[in-house]
């Protein structure tokens, strides 16, 4: 895994290997803001999921790890007590290299958990960015958490994020507030009515009591069955190996055009140019593209 | 603007044309994660850049609008005071489309301001994603902004933001714990010093009286004229042209290749092979490389 996320070469040809014996995991993604307990709602999903029998596969994803850190870091070594169970098998990445090149690497671990006979796979970003909403598109029920008190009206509670959610969790719902957030995103839901037939639950969870844990291992239950119903399930898994292609093809056209279009230093001098205001960068990447016949 | 957004061809021709005019402003990118007051300290910059004489673009990046909203509306809708100086010029900008897409236009609106003769030229991105941390390649000057109390120890001020910032500032710096939070960023810089010969400062701000402002503009005057003697200027403009050129070549070939080999219904034969799993994603990449003759 480690090659995976240094995109080794070596790693590629292990991928290939090993492709034909993915599909048969459930993906489950979990997003949402910093402080809304997700690791530790993970952690306790890991554990209903252990009692019901099913092996589980982690990814934690952290693209954002300029700044945060020590409450994060706590949580991850929290999850560790899972460490020692053969039926767990848990990966922490952080961002590398370009933009990119993080969901392509997230997705190749979990193919190689998926390989490797995990039923369950979670993928747990930490952050808000459009790395996180890339991260998620790749799995086959998200869940997004929230917190009482986070958004004071139903504006607050943005289009982009509503169509992301499968389910939503209000988690430390003991806090005050609780209802009204539960309100908020229901309202929010009516108002962008998410297409496909699935309505998405709203859910209410403490994560660090063990409350509403099994519930919503549930709910995800329940949405894996609606999702395998009809041709839920294969549009699904279209949809995931289209994102899982692209993704790695811009990776890889990227790379291949700055190799080609490199040589004998001619890059260097079409950057130069572009320095100097003799060239703009729209006509540079033109040439570019010219030179490798595109 | 709007074009640009959008990546419309009309947009590019005036791209092009406007280039020349470009490398005039400089461009102070700054970043910092939710709640630390960046669109208020954005606010007070600009009305000290006013007051200096200097006209101010801004370029609001809010990649992160699942999550956030309401609060973020409001200290924009703070800054609209500006809206009738005609010496001000503001654009807000969230995420559309395909990650990198975010990069490429925001270099695109910061070339417009350049072009259009604004003096300086304010990033503020709002999240702490790797988006975030693309945006602020292209700046000349990067100013991290933090609060009291986020980070309780120096291992939670992690290296990778420490690379980023030319400038610290400790806003909300009358709340308890401002000293340590200023310490800790001294420390982290020690273990994490930064190459180039420049000493980042750490300052203190309250943006919201107007605290330490007039400090902080003159802080990011002096990183200027650091970076403007010696090699530093045309070192970084070399960077930010190789860095734009990346962004726009990186969004570019993935359109342009996904347009040919699409060609014939074939992407989707490739894709529904994928999905059946009778080929890897990296082999069908590779497939569409040769077709591509990459």
């Amino acid at each position: 895994m480690t090659l995976i996320e240094n995109g080794a070469g070596d790693a590629i040809q292990a991928l290939k290997d090993l492709y034909p014996y993915t599909g048969k995991a459930h993906i489950i993604g979990i997003t949402g803001p910093p402080g809304s307990g997700k690791s530790t709602l993970t952690d306790q999903l890991i554990r209903v999921y252990r009692g019901r029998g099913l092996t589980v596969g982690i990814v934690a994803v952290d693209p954002t790890s300029p700044f945060t850190g020590g409450a994060i870091l706590g949580d991850r070594l929290r999850m560790q007590r899972h460490y020692l169970d053969a039926g767990v098998f848990i990966r922490s990445m952080a961002t590398r290299g370009h933009m990119g090149g993080l969901a392509r690497a997230t997705n190749d671990v979990v193919d190689v958990l998926d390989a490797a006979g995990k039923r369950v796979i979670l993928i747990e970003t930490v952050g808000v960015g459009q790395d996180e909403v890339e991260v998620v598109k790749a799995a086959h029920t998200s869940v997004v958490v929230m917190v009482p008190g986070m958004g004071d009206s139903v504006q607050t509670i943005k289009a982009g994020i509503m169509e992301i959610g499968d389910l939503f969790v209000v988690n430390k719902a003991d806090r005050e507030g609780a209802d009204r957030a539960v309100r908020d995103i229901e309202m929010a839901l009516m108002m962008n009515p998410p297409g496909g037939g699935w309505a998405p639950r709203v859910l209410r969870t403490v994560a660090t009591k063990d409350e509403g844990i099994a519930d919503l291992a549930d709910a995800i239950e329940a949405h894996r069955r609606f999702a395998e119903a009809g041709d839920g399930r294969a549009r699904k898994a279209r949809e995931r190996a289209e994102h899982v292609f692209t993704e790695l093809l811009r990776d890889r056209l990227a790379r291949r055009a700055l190799e080609r279009a490199g040589g004998n230093g001619s890059l260097d001098r079409l950057l130069d140019q572009v320095t100097r205001r003799e060239t703009d960068p729209y006509t540079a990447v033109e040439t570019v593209l010219g030179k490798l016949g595109l």
